[in-house]
């Protein structure tokens, strides 16, 4: 079994997790990332050893950490984390020394798409992708059975894929990032925007920013399963821009399935469909085929269960 | 050797190709693509016999084909040229028949790309990327070491990836292809856009649409590069188009190695610096670096050498 650790820019999950991907036992913390990096690490360090002794002696043989931002997989570093402010943070020496098992670290979108090649729906794909739509967009790209890193291990950040303008700026300074369009962030403040406006909606609106502030994602989904309509354009500009983000990622490697993870999977089927319709309609040769749209097995644990799952790929392989 | 064929919507070139993608001679025939498929094919078979019989008895061993379209490459079948108006046409049969010696299919820009992973700057390349910028866009992935056809045979089509909004839509249907901004096509309709607007420029103008027509990619690079401003609004656009598009393929694979060729890569380092310059300045990591971008070796000709290594490339896997 294998300690993961997802660590996000506002929660941290901890979990023992088996090789099968289960979870046996897990716990979240907050990430309160205004502190330092050295005591956010140790409050990890804390927790994970905890975890360890709440296990048989011996029983936990590595840990796998995702992190949000680049990793260099070959020296097990951060790069950096633009949410957290972290940046050149050799985290697997540091964490291994911590926790007293070598621990692996990876980016967290590749991780969870690692959780479901090695156990969820992208098993044995040759051609794939796996997005994680949540605060911001990750992603996995999978080419002949592999995730790929890429020369400089930006590969699969498919958040920062262009496809069209929009009326603010992605953190990376850029302006149309895919993230920008659709991700939970995104659809906030695009809704937030036409409730600035004057059509009707069930959701609340008022003169207060911090009013304003209350709506989140999944009482935008609702509002536009029930059919209100300021939300489902809210909910189709999402799709519509997440279909261009899929097609982008099929003129480039075509894959035969396309996997939905992360918190806006929650949305079920309405969301889903819609995503297939847009992609379906949208595609470059009209009589072409495209790959499956699906969501992701795991959901938002696919994360957590990817760190350990990546923490027992790379034990084996270095067997 | 190889008989390769290069088929154009305007231009058919042939020649007799070596192992090393030498070209030991050439011709080239007009396409006259208002004709039906079964006539073109025709002139194709009458121009490639007498090629082969031009060599020694027996040295050419096997022909290969690039054809501007999506080709399945299990099958040999043409599935799609838009430009030529030919749709499922099994050409590797109707060819192997004709010529009498075994003939293989593929996508134009897919063999230009196999040219130069073969004999060329992308050999020896783990993850790399080619795009052949002419009349279209096209493209070739490679990802561990191959060319990537994706499961529905529509990988690698670079030209059809969406970058921003534009002023015209694509032959597919679509608005904002990377082809309406970055193709030779695009870089013509933007200049005769902007020569139809009230700016000084040295080229040619006039009222008529004929004589507009007679500007070509060559005439806007030469203004470009004797400081027209005109002309350079319209070369920047195309670079920063192409360098948008460039971050995107990062996005998925983060290449190593981005090779440019096809009728553009003419306009050599004046172009090319432009083209570095925009991409390097919307990376989406500003402190991590992206692959090299450089111009292939073959230039126009990888198509023509690409389609007799592919031819090569077959039999060897045969044998």
């Amino acid at each position: 079994m294998y300690l993961g650790i997802d660590l996000g820019a506002t929660k941290i999950a901890m979990g023992i997790i088996d090789e099968e991907g289960r979870i046996i036992t897990s716990e979240r913390i907050l990430t309160h990332r205004s502190r330092p990096a050295d005591t956010v690490i140790e409050d990890i360090v804390v927790l994970g050893a905890e975890m360890i002794r709440g296990q048989a002696a011996g029983s936990i043989s590595a840990a796998g950490i995702g992190v949000p931002g680049p990793v260099d997989m070959s020296t097990g570093s951060i790069i950096n984390c633009i949410n957290l402010g972290w940046k050149d943070i050799a985290i697997e020496g540091i964490l291994s020394r911590g926790l007293g098992i070598p621990t692996f670290a990876g980016n967290d979108a590749t991780l969870a798409g690692i959780a479901e090649m090695e156990a969820g729906v992208l098993k044995g794909i040759k051609t794939g992708v796996f997005l994680t739509l949540g605060t911001g967009i990750g992603g996995a790209v999978i080419c002949e059975y592999r995730i790929q890193h890429g020369a400089n291990n930006i590969a699969s950040e498919i958040g920062h894929m262009i496809v069209g303008e929009n009326f603010y700026n992605c953190s990376c300074g850029r302006n149309g990032c895919l993230e920008t369009f659709s991700s939970a962030t995104a659809l906030i403040k695009y809704t937030r925007r036409l409730l600035s406006g004057k059509m009707d909606s069930s959701l609340p609106r008022g003169g207060s920013r911090n009013y304003n502030n209350r709506i989140n994602g999944t009482m935008i989904f609702n509002s536009a399963r029930e059919g209100d309509a300021l939300a489902n354009i809210a909910v189709d500009r999402v799709a519509k821009y997440l279909a261009i983000g899929i097609m982008n990622i099929v003129a480039v490697i075509d894959p035969e399935l396309i996997v939905l993870g992360g918190g806006m999977s929650k949305a079920g089927d309405f969301f889903l469909e819609k995503i297939r319709k847009e992609a379906a309609d949208r595609r470059y040769f009209q009589e072409i085929p495209i790959g499956e749209i699906v969501y992701g097995r795991f959901g938002q644990d696919a994360g957590l269960i990817g760190a350990g799952l990546y923490a027992g790929q790379r034990t084996r392989a270095a067997v």
